[in-house]
């Protein structure tokens, strides 16, 4: 189940980057460029950093679905319009399902559960941050909306509901859900955790 | 022949890193770090990725003449003007070594054809890539130009006619040119492939 | 002593990564992350091209340091402000820390000179310059003043006194503080090498 969501989540990544280079009217192969790298870039950092074989070297599913991803995004939406919010809403299942994937890796390798969170993290923003300064966009995280801490919060679940040995299926699906949660209702309604300097605003 | 093709490829690549960060008006050596990186950074992706020794550590003599290039290309233009449109063919050049520099190296860890061409791709595109996300400039992928594509195509001839069985040396040759012609024809001719939505602005 | 020198690196840059993170208005967790990858990402970067694990890995030490370092910075900064300049003399501190660190660990791995003076160099800016780019600042290295000069002159002064077998305390110390001078005094008034087109710019 894992392995499926991994390849969900590669493209829904794919469709993201490929939706952010389209925008910037990259040619076709830009596009797939593009989105190759925003689908892949998060898994390749956690690999190189836990020493492990980069995951899509020795398995080329990989690229050939975020390739497909990206050529079909960008048919589409040569011929239409994709539905608003698109990129949004695809960039908050993309953290849901790369977060716990990095979570997951991480804890195959037997280390601690500050380690296993980070990588978490680390998985579930690397590819966006890379698509948007590539892209010149402002990077999501760096935005107003609650980003790091949905990512965090389903990475928290995710290790202590496997702790106290629940089902992994189950476990999955829970802190996927949490993480997409908390990110969707944040972006709706434009919530934020304390943010700096709100104090001297509000005296100016 | 390679050795020599890829210090030739490492001079230009540290040439036009030299030029675009010299035109922010950075320090002399401040250009030497931005052509290095320039220079090295696609080379040292594909090393990491492999799970290679990363190629310039064992081998100073890297740094030293993109260092060099760095340096020559700074004191040319402070008392000159570098020749129009340097840079733009400059990174045809590196584009077009590296590109074929990455599936050579592919090859010989016995992957897949899909790994190798991706492997060209990102020896050829990252490093100018990092250079002008660094100096704040559109990255050259991003631009209307075929750029991705012509990388692909000479990574596909230098597959083909490599199981073919042909001369190394003549397979390189005819590869490179093809990067290198595909390129630089797009940039005069402002040739691109099919760009994002297009049909909605000529309705607009 | 460079172990405590490391976490005090650590800190410093996490201070300057909380501070360019919280300027964009990030939320408390986003702030963390950006400091966290501004703290760790120099030498991740170094570890990953000597093939060495990744520092943090094994020790979470590193990144509670980092954590706990933002979280006080973001706090602080809600309630008050910061003195003024200290983005720029916390960078200068980091750089000259990381600098040193990093050539420390380049000698360990028993390698050429160049090479200790390179990854010197990349420890200690690499952290600083991916902070800037993910928060759309001109990264310091490109502005005016002495930048990589600095980190090379002291990455020079270190590997000279080290050879010269000077007691290791001594060589860290005068190595850190040669680092730390150059920037300062470079800042302050407002110093740079010879710069680019400086010639063309004075006839027009």
């Amino acid at each position: 189940m894992l392995y499926i969501l991994d390849l969900l989540g590669v493209t829904i990544f794919a469709i993201t980057g490929a939706i952010t280079a389209g925008r910037k009217r990259m040619d076709i192969l830009g596009v797939v460029v593009v989105a190759t790298v925003t689908a892949l870039g998060g898994g390749t950092c956690r690999d190189l950093v836990l020493g492990a074989p980069v995951f899509w070297v020795s398995n080329p599913l990989y690229i050939i679905v975020s390739t497909l991803a990206a050529l079909a995004t960008f048919v589409y939406v040569y011929f239409g319009k994709p539905p608003l919010n698109t990129l949004l809403v695809g960039d908050a299942f993309g953290l849901a399902i790369f977060t716990i994937i990095g979570c997951q890796k991480a804890i195959q390798t037997g280390t601690s559960i500050l380690i296993i969170l980070v990588m978490g993290i680390m998985t579930g923003v690397t590819g966006g941050m890379i698509r948007d300064v590539l892209c010149g966009e402002i990077p999501l995280i760096l935005r107003r909306e609650i980003y790091a801490t949905a990512s965090l919060s389903g990475g928290l679940i995710f290790v202590i509901l496997s702790r106290l040995g629940f089902n992994e299926s189950f476990v999955v699906i829970i802190s996927v859900m949490t993480i997409l949660t908390v990110r969707l209702v944040s972006l709706w309604r434009h919530l934020s955790l304390p943010v700096y300097k709100e104090s001297s605003e509000k005296k100016s």
